[in-house]
């Protein structure tokens, strides 16, 4: 099955190509890039977007830049071409089917346009609708989300406050007072999905690491839950699901994620409270389940082929 | 002045001495270790504790593990020694004055056993007592704390989980649940200190960096505050402190704070939520103000010096 | 075809499950741990090296500890078992075949005890031995090899000095003066593979990284050589070689290599300097082409597998 | 004394502030930057470098980049300035003194324009000089010196290669082959001050820390030279130098000289070679004596203050 990867220079579009060559059951036709067009990756010259020959693949995955991307899928689709976007251009629009592969797999197994998720709402969404799907969330106190995130969530281009100089034995929080542009992604999503609409407050960080995302949700409840009960939870939500891992004992760290295409799940009851909270830990490596993996996930379901087809989950 | 220092082998203690050599007022007298005994530091001979020469000084730290530093604190204050104790095993002590300098100046003063605040307290105190003095913070909902340490606040000891080979690429939660040996005495101070009695949780994270906490501190509030309100309740409570800086704009990280005897404040209101709420990020070097800077801070009180003597803040 | 392994709990013990895991033709029936006996790694109990049941396996590896694995190894080969043995421990014995796979190839096929080259001598014999091989090095004067290592290659055992609050933002040289103990297993190999006996300078630092070798090669010629005559010498021993990248361009970096089972090699001939020289940069990943990889390399050259079964090259 | 800083905003132009700061006879009266421009530092407001204040300060900086910098500093000494030049403009130019402390001293103390050393210079010629002017170093063999700088050494200019991203878990070879430019600064000046004009072959490396340089330099030697013989030649050298440590046991380490204006100096004799060998571990903060500390050394030389003033050495 031949596919096409438009924006290959970057991160997300990099760890395409590292997927999709290990898949069983697509191989990449086209790669896309602007500044290094020409070049070439494992073989494959690099053409501009405006370049690439829709007519060769039989779907299209973009990972341009957020506001570039939208013409991109648009033409692709104009093209016929099953498209599955990794920027934000379509994760709010009802064109597209949100793509977080647990939640909305048969609504993808048939979709022509997958807006595949943020990295930060991947994580924190399939910690809390089983929560919410139960009604175990009190909406009169707000769920609080601290969030961390490696440097390549950031991006690959060249800006001084993302350079070794800056972020090696550093550590800061960012967008602030609830001001990440992914607060919205995940707030509609989790209210379509569960029917919570409780505050969140979500702060995230940045990580003097590469890659990987971890979650701490703070979840107030609405009757006391412990650690057994709410694992019990989400066993029955996914424990069925190759591409999550309900975690025992010590909560899960970046390194049992990262180059897996996995979230993993941890639980802590909260002692000394008067009230019943649960804190979660969620991670995921934000290039693979937070991006290109979940894409591939995604992809597999669309062509009706496993799941995992290429992916280590 | 000559002082000693039990537990110079460790991170805090190597701090203590390093420190203790840029004073102008202090001379290190002794300095003791255990199984490092007669090996030298900057010409100094270490001793083992049982062998300190406590007739030698005025003043004896010590940074030794909490459990083993009670005995010998207890032996220094029998010779007639003032002692700054940086276990935690007089912390929540009536024997001893809290070391908080900013908070409890007026008692360290003529203090004969100063216990010098854990890390994590220290960042926290600082950031919640101005609010809790003034009614602010809404005690119906739980303050929320995430806070993140570099790997030396779990000192110096070799253990496989402390091994860079473990820590590096890597980003953790640990004592979930409100299990961290630092919140009874965050909040028996943070009621004796303000009155609150509020509920917290708090989650310590292990970061891959060498130095330096940065808590993310999310408050409720009782009535709405914007940013300049915030920071003008700060900088009411702080604005002569030479160790604190509130900061306007882009919240503090660690790079603003290592290496210093520095607390830096930032402020966030958070926006799209039905009731009001702060949050504040504190960001501190572990080994310094949360550690040997302030009991070189406590010193300087203890003895009527320029407070910040041997400090860079 | 039933594996087993013994010492699975150290790095190199980990990346040979992780590989095996992997791999289309074998399968793990035992790991062996000591203090971790009981514990489940995906599901397999780890059992006591002296409880390993030899007779359920066709192929032992072990990754037990220089000194300690040639009591077992002997064990596994007297109860009829073909082994790869990654310790030092018959690296220079006529035991065994020496699995440098590229140069060793037949023999391995045919072994019953193949010694696993150790991670250093690896990257340095694939890049001297076919400009050995040739005549090319001047044994006049001196190759001399600085060689750079993640933190992975010294073990897992907790040791002060590899704690992350020691190595983090640190670098160092270590076994300074032709001290390091592969130097003889490298020495010996080369004369007997290319009859070079010329001097080594051998001198190993500790990176701040988690896995990866960069050795840069200095080597005195006993002609000149620009580099497109070098990397034609390199592409004609390796051109056929799944496992061994010769680079144009910029010369290969860790993250060329790490994860892979791969030998990276680029050169440049010396400028500015009265007598011929050639720098040759040669870059692994220890625990992969340096240890674990190579082992697997092997074990499918000894059951006449595919080479590159279960590996990323 | 009042002093201005041409080129602030960079690592070693914010070095030169921090280090300013704390100087006891120093006090910056301008420091300029381009697009930052306005923004403050510490309460000074920093101008264009064409708009500086030349006439309010005695001496004048410049961390201006390299073929910047000579514009700026020929109109400081048209306005009848001393400057201290930290860019490589006059380094091999018969205007300026050569900057290296503890070799020129006495023609520093004169000096109207002082050339800063490079960083990577600094800690080879003080590591070979004294080998070099007691005829040590035999020049039929090359000098092979392999350096690792930590980041800042590359400026903070934002350059992809220079991300977090990048450099993270990475390691590598640059300008091989004796293509550094830094490398006719040494030869002439070795060649200058103790008329060595034998081979040098240098490599440097990208290290992923913030600072540091650490140089393995291996020096062909005219005689036997044992570890003894060769510390007693750097003590008769540098016995009086405060910044210069030679270091008997285990070699300097990058943690021995951050933050530091410090040379630590380390030799083993090599075994197991036909011909005497040494090798000598050269270690400095790239920013510190590799740059802006050195600059302050030598403007207390200049102004005849003492010489570790507002120095930790």
């Amino acid at each position: 099955m031949p596919v096409g990867v438009l924006g290959a220079s970057g991160y997300v579009g990099q760890e395409l190509l590292r997927l999709l060559a290990g898949h069983p059951g697509a191989a990449v036709a086209f790669a896309t890039a602007e500044t290094a067009a020409g070049e070439r990756i494992d073989g494959l010259e690099l053409v501009r977007a405006d370049d690439a020959p829709l007519a060769a693949v039989e779907v299209v995955f973009s990972a341009l830049p957020h506001g570039v991307s939208a013409r991109y899928v648009r033409a692709a689709r104009a093209a016929g071409k099953r498209v599955v976007d990794l920027s934000a251009d379509f994760r709010l629009s009802p064109e597209a089917v949100y793509g977080l592969t647990e939640l909305t797999r048969p609504r993808i197994a048939d979709a022509d346009l997958v807006a595949n998720p943020g990295c930060y709402p991947t994580a924190a969404l399939i910690a809390l609708i089983p929560l919410a799907q139960r009604g175990l969330i009190d909406p009169s106190r707000e769920v609080v989300i601290d969030a961390a995130s490696g440097v390549t969530g950031a991006g690959r281009n060249p800006k001084r406050e993302f350079l070794f100089g800056e972020v090696a034995e550093d550590y800061r929080a960012y967008a602030l007072g609830n001001q990440h542009r992914h607060l919205p992604e995940l707030k509609a999503t989790l209210a379509r999905e569960s029917g919570f609409t409780g505050d969140l407050v979500f702060t995230p960080h940045l990580l003097p690491v590469k890659r990987g995302i971890l979650e701490t949700i703070h979840v107030p409840l609405t009757r006391v839950l412990d650690e057994a009960m709410a694992l019990g939870i989400y066993d029955a939500a996914y424990g069925d699901e190759p591409c999550i891992r309900v975690v025992r004992g010590a909560p899960p760290s970046l390194k049992d994620v990262v180059y897996r295409n996995r979230v993993a799940l941890g639980v802590a009851a909260v002692a000394n409270v008067r009230r019943p909270r649960l804190t979660v830990i969620a991670a995921i490596d934000n290039l693979v389940k937070g991006a290109a993996g979940q894409a591939v996930q995604n992809l597999n379901v669309m062509l009706g082929l496993p799941e995992t087809a290429g992916l280590a989950c």
